[in-house]
């Protein structure tokens, strides 16, 4: 249950040096996923996306651009729960979240219920980098992207027939147990499994931080995770870290996991991994709330701590060595 | 520019006192808002707002049931940028947002760019009380507060002549200066005039915070300010404080302003004064927004920070004395 990354690199000079941390969700791990054929794909991926945040990484690109580019290809996997494949609401559709956060400027743009757009996570860029605002939702956000001249994708391109599956069981079970009526949620953790996320420290010494979802499966029309919530799911600053969240997002947004792993450095003066494992392991745990985060502070020091059965991660340095865990 | 409330009452049993504090949003009042005709009308506001919280909380009411009445009444006068009388964005319509916090339970509610909802407020306590989630937002939100039984209102009940004449204005001018269309904002601190939100602790020691606003003045459709984020525009929580924002939305979600002043209370030992005019007068002013707070800890010290030109606030403690200030 527990995972603190490769040893710190505490006081290291981070200039030409940088690293980039991924994860694909926090929750329980089903049984189907741990086929060895299944579990191989989920790998492949992870290392893809890996592998396209290093590439911009090692040619001095941004830590900004990294992140992109590794949530997109997990937003482009059906494996994931974003993007292609991401979970279906109650009414049967998808509606998806997403943030990016630029550590060195605090600038941040953020999008929610969003329902045609192929890769959110870009979306949200362009929130930040072609708008005066942070953050846009539903319909406003997608006359936005249409304006900006970014492709639309119907509801289809987004649904698989693993996640209608999912939502039949899940109101079928819901119908069934009369004491699971009250939250209309699902209890099994598998449900709220694969959100998608990845955090950088490129060569500049500038970090980074980005987050994408479908969010819970069987959720409402119009519920927003933490996913796009700045200081909840996605926050990055220089001065401290750059984290992204996985797991029961409304816990997330009550304990403003994010920002508050920056504060314990900024302000208590703990480590990246003091700080991260206190949020995850102590007070997310007191409030309830169950998941993880990755996280990566400006001296290359990595933490990717859970407090659920597993959770898709993986990280890539400078030497290009891709290390993925499950 | 400064205001630090009354005298602290550190240390003092707040059992059976209790405090309610109330903002009707900050930013450069208008010549028209200072006629002393007008002036009046808004004095008048405040004190039925503060009027409507101390009449519950008197009661042994919950700090919750307070907040949620001083808003209320707030939303419900033309005067201020929430409920009716709410800026327009850029199509002409209205689109609104609100939160609310518990800070015994740190449970919240959170509603953004409904448009058919006169008392947002309400609805943000119906998604806290009554669905599994923190946020709704747009047509999933509307969808939820029908499910519940909640009146719906036209988009005419919430448009007032003054909210078309300053949309046309601003329109105008964004036409015919060339310099501010890359941002599609009016420079007119007038133009983000008017969010409302209410802050209490009640007699059983409980805090609260809650916030509602419509926004910025000719927004893009679909963007969401600080108010309904929680963490920048609404926290609450026992252990430290309760606070409610008003200004520059985009900058107090960078900032993360409401859980920022919590932190540096919990984990740098300040006294909420010292933390919300470190917030509000440094890190909101190094970012570059502008605005200002209300807030109140479990002794009941209260306190009304802003860095803008002036900020509509008021108080009423356990005597009944209301207090207004502009």
């Amino acid at each position: 249950m527990s995972d603190i990354g490769n040893p710190p690199r505490t006081g290291a000079d981070p200039r030409g040096s940088f690293v980039l941390v991924i994860h694909g969700g926090a929750g329980a791990i089903s049984s189907e996923q741990t086929r060895p054929e299944i579990e191989a794909k989920y790998r492949a991926a992870l290392k893809a996306a890996l592998k396209a945040g290093h590439d911009l990484l090692k040619s001095e690109g941004t830590s900004l651009d990294a992140v992109s580019a590794a949530v997109r290809v997990l937003e482009d996997s059906p494996l994931f729960n974003a993007g292609c494949g991401a979970v279906l609401n109650s009414a049967g559709g998808v509606e998806l979240d997403a943030a990016i956060m630029d550590g060195a400027t605090r600038q941040a743009g953020a999008v929610a219920a969003v329902k045609h757009i192929k890769n959110p996570i870009d979306l949200a860029r362009l929130v930040m980098d072609g708008s005066p605002h942070v953050m846009l939702v539903g319909e406003g956000a997608e006359a936005f992207a249409r304006e900006q001249g970014m492709a639309m994708v119907p509801q289809e391109y987004f649904i698989t027939e693993h996640r209608k599956k999912q939502l039949a069981r899940i109101q079928r079970e819901l119908e069934a147990g009369p004491q699971q009526q009250s939250t209309g949620q699902t209890d099994r953790a598998t449900d709220r499994f694969g959100t998608v996320g990845a955090v950088a420290l490129d060569q500049h010494g500038n970090l980074a931080a980005g987050t994408s979802t479908g969010g819970i499966a069987n959720k409402k029309p119009g519920r927003v995770g933490d996913s796009p919530i700045i200081g909840a799911g996605t926050y990055a600053n220089n001065a401290t870290c750059a984290v992204s969240s996985t797991g029961q997002g409304e816990y997330f947004i009550r304990a403003v996991v994010a920002h508050e792993i920056s504060t314990l450095i900024e302000h208590r003066g703990l480590s990246l991994s003091e700080a991260a494992e206190r949020v995850v392991r102590k007070e997310l745990v007191e409030l309830g709330g169950e998941g993880g985060v990755i996280a990566v502070d400006r001296g290359g020091n990595i933490v990717m701590p859970f407090n659920s059965m597993g959770m898709y991660r993986g990280y890539v340095r400078a030497n290009g060595k891709t290390v993925v865990e499950i």
